[in-house]
C-alpha cells in the first residue's frame, strides 16, 4: 500500500458514510436505505434534504417546520443582487456567477461567529445556502434577460418557488413536480468529485461557505457537472442539422465524438436516475404533444446499444443523458443545467460535510516526488 | 487495499510530483531540488514562481520578462473594489473576502474562453490571479481603515509592491526582503489540504479560478492556514498578561491549551522554515531594538522542549510558530496572516494544478457505506 500510486483515488475508501449507496452492477441507488425510485415517486426535495441532513424521514410536523425555516431564508441581500448585475454586465458564465455569489453570502451569515465544530450551526448555514441558491440563479437569469428580479415567495415549495422566480409566474403542478423530482434525483451520489472537494475543505475546519463554494467550483468542470448541457447541445445540433439523427451520430463518432452522458466510473449498467428521467421526459412530451427531444434521445440510445455495441464496452446512459431533455421541456436555458445540478447537489455537499465533521480528520494525502533530488544554487547571471 | 479505510488519506500517494519534497525526519524541504535555505537566501518570490511553474530557474532575460508580465497584471477591475467595499461594510473576514474577490476575478479574465486543457492559458490565468491577490488584500485592508485604495506600481517587486499598496509608502529594503522571503518559504509544501483541494477541483477540468478559490477556502480552516494568527494572538496575550511567559504557558497547558504552531503531519523534527523565520525574527528585533516578540517565542520554545518534553512527544515548531512574529514586526494586522499565506501558496496551487492536468485523471474516491441497506417507504402521515 505505502508505495502504490492511487491516481484519481479510484476505489480508495476515504470515509464511512450513511448517506447514499450505489450498486453499480445492479443499477441501484439509495439515500439512507430508501431507493431512488421510492424517493422520486413520493418525496419532495425538502423531505430528501431532511433525510440526508437529519438521518431519517421527517414527521409531518418536522417537515412543516423545516419547510418554513427554509422558505424564510430565501431572500438575498441587495449587495448580492448588485454583484450579480456586475457579473452579468461582465458576461460571466452562470456557474462562475453562482460560485462567486455563494462565496459572498458568507458576509451576510447571521451565525458567522459560530465555532466551525458546532454542527448544528453548520447545518443551519448549509440550509441557508441551499435556500438561497435558487434565488441567486433566478435573479442572475432575469438580470441577463434585462428583466426585474422577482422576490421569492414563502408559500411555494423549493422547486415551485424557483420556477416562479425564474418565469415570474406560478408554475403548473406538472412543471413543479417534475423539477422537484429532478432535484431529488441529483441530491446525493456518494463521494463524487464535488462532494469530496467539500469534504477536503471542511476537514481543515473551514466553514460551510468555503465547502459549498469549492463544491460549485468542482462541479463546473466538464468531467463532472457539465455533461447534461453537452448532451442537450448535441441533441439540438442533431435536430437543427436536418439529418437523420442516427446517421448524424454515426458520422460524429467516426469523427471522434465521445458521446456525452454515457458511462460512469461507478455504474456498469444504466444509471437508475436515467431510467426515471427517461420516463419523465417521455411523459412531458406526451402531455405537450412535442415528443421530439425524447424521441431523438431514445433513438440514439437504442442505436448506440444495438448497432454500436456501447453496452459491450461498459457504456450505458448516465443521469445526464435524459436530464437535459426534461429541463429543455421546462423552458430552462442550457447553460443553467449545471447550476441546477448545484442547486440540488448542495444537499449532498452539506450532508457529507456534517457527517465527516462528526469525526473529523484533516485530509492530507502524499505525492510521490519524482523531481530533482539535489540541485546546487546557480546565481542568475551564471545560468 | 480495497477494503481498508484511509481516513485523512494519511500516507496515501495520489499523484507524482516534481514540485517539492519534504524529508520530515531530516527537516529538509526542497522546491525542484533546490533547498529552502538556498531559495530563502538567494531567490525572489517571482523567481520561485518561475521555478515552480516552468520547471527550472529563469535566466535574467526570462525573469525580467516574467516580472514585467506579472507587474502589468496587478490592477483589479473597479467592480472588484466595489465588492470589497460591500464586504468591508458587512464586516466580512479578510480570508472570506479574498475567497469571494478571487472568484469574482474570473469575470474579468481575458482568456475566459480558453480550453481548460490549454495549460499555457491556465498558467497565464494562474499568473494573473497571483498578481492580483496582493492588490485585493491591500485594498481590503485600506478600505476597512477608511483609507483610499492605493494603485499598484509596476516598478516594484511583488513583495515590495504589496507593502507599498498596504502602507502607501515605499518599504525599506529590509522590510521588502523579509516579506519576499516569507512568501518564498510558504510557496509550496507538497500535497497539503489546500493544494489537494485545488487538484481535486482541477481534475474535473474546472478552470484555474475555481481551483484557487477552493484552495483559499481550504486554507481558511484553523487546522491548516489559521495557526500563524493563533500563535501571535497567544504571544500578545502572554505579553499583555504581565505574567512570566513560561508560567503563563504552563498554566494554559494545564488548562488544556493545545499550543498552536507545534507539530505537523509530515515533520518529526523542527520545520526548516521555522528555523529560517526564527533567525529573521531575531534579526528584525536586533535591528529595531525591540526584541520582545522574538524573545517570548524563543523562550517558550525552549521551555516546551526542555521542561515539557514536547520533542519526546514528536512535537516541534512548525512554520507558523515564528512567521507571526515576523509579520507583526512588519506592522501587518494579525487577521491578514492567513491571507498572506494564501498570497504565497497560490504559487503551489497553480503549480500543482498545471502538473496534475498534464496527465489528468478525475479524482473520485469511494466511501464505505455503513447506513441502512433497505428501508420501505412510509407515507408521511404514518411516520
Amino acid at each position: 500500500m505505502a508505495d502504490e500510486l492511487h491516481k484519481g483515488l479510484e476505489g480508495v475508501l476515504v470515509a464511512e458514510s450513511s448517506l447514499s449507496y450505489i450498486d453499480g452492477d445492479e443499477g441501484k441507488l439509495v439515500y439512507r436505505g430508501y431507493t431512488i425510485e421510492d424517493l422520486a415517486e413520493n418525496a419532495s426535495y425538502e423531505e430528501v434534504l431532511y433525510l440526508l441532513w437529519h438521518g431519517e424521514l421527517p414527521t409531518r410536523a418536522e417537515l412543516d417546520a423545516f419547510e418554513s425555516e427554509m422558505a424564510a431564508e430565501r431572500d438575498i441581500d441587495d449587495a448580492v443582487v448588485d454583484l450579480l448585475r456586475d457579473l452579468v454586465d461582465a458576461d460571466e458564465d452562470p456557474m462562475n456567477a453562482l460560485r462567486t455569489a455563494v462565496s459572498q453570502l458568507s458576509a451576510y451569515e447571521p451565525e458567522d461567529d459560530a465555532d466551525p465544530e458546532d454542527l448544528d450551526a453548520s447545518l443551519r448555514k448549509g440550509r441557508r445556502i441551499t435556500a438561497k441558491i435558487p434565488t441567486i440563479l433566478a435573479a442572475y437569469d432575469r438580470l441577463r434577460r434585462g428583466e426585474d428580479v422577482v422576490e421569492p415567495r414563502e408559500d411555494l415549495g423549493h422547486a415551485a418557488n424557483f420556477l416562479y422566480m425564474f418565469t415570474g409566474e406560478e408554475p403548473d403542478d406538472v412543471a413543479a413536480e417534475t423539477f422537484d423530482m429532478a432535484l431529488t434525483l441529483h441530491a446525493d451520489h456518494g463521494l463524487n468529485a464535488s462532494t469530496f472537494t467539500s469534504m477536503v475543505i471542511a476537514s481543515t475546519l473551514a466553514d460551510m461557505y468555503s465547502s459549498v463554494t469549492g463544491g460549485i467550483g468542482a462541479l463546473s468542470g466538464s468531467l463532472h457537472g457539465g455533461a447534461n448541457q453537452d448532451v442537450m447541445e448535441l441533441l439540438v445540433e442533431v435536430e437543427e442539422s436536418g439529418k437523420d439523427p442516427l446517421q448524424w451520430v454515426d458520422d460524429a463518432i467516426a469523427d471522434g465524438l465521445r458521446v456525452p452522458g454515457w458511462g460512469h466510473r461507478v455504474y456498469n449498467v444504466k444509471d437508475p436516475r436515467a431510467v426515471i428521467l427517461e420516463r419523465k421526459s417521455k411523459d412531458l412530451g406526451n402531455a405537450s404533444g412535442e415528443k421530439k427531444w425524447y424521441d431523438i434521445a431514445h433513438d440514439i440510445e437504442q442505436y448506440l446499444i444495438d448497432e454500436k455495441n456501447f453496452d459491450e464496452k461498459g457504456l450505458a446512459p448516465n443521469v445526464d443523458f435524459y436530464s437535459g431533455t426534461v429541463y429543455y421541456q421546462l423552458g430552462i436555458p442550457l447553460d443553467l443545467y449545471t447550476p441546477i445540478f448545484a442547486m440540488s447537489r448542495v444537499g449532498g455537499w452539506v450532508g457529507h460535510v456534517l457527517e465527516y465533521q462528526e469525526d473529523n480528520r484533516l485530509i492530507r494525502p502524499r505525492g510521490r516526488y519524482i523531481g530533482d533530488e539535489s540541485n546546487d544554487w546557480t546565481p542568475i547571471d551564471e545560468r
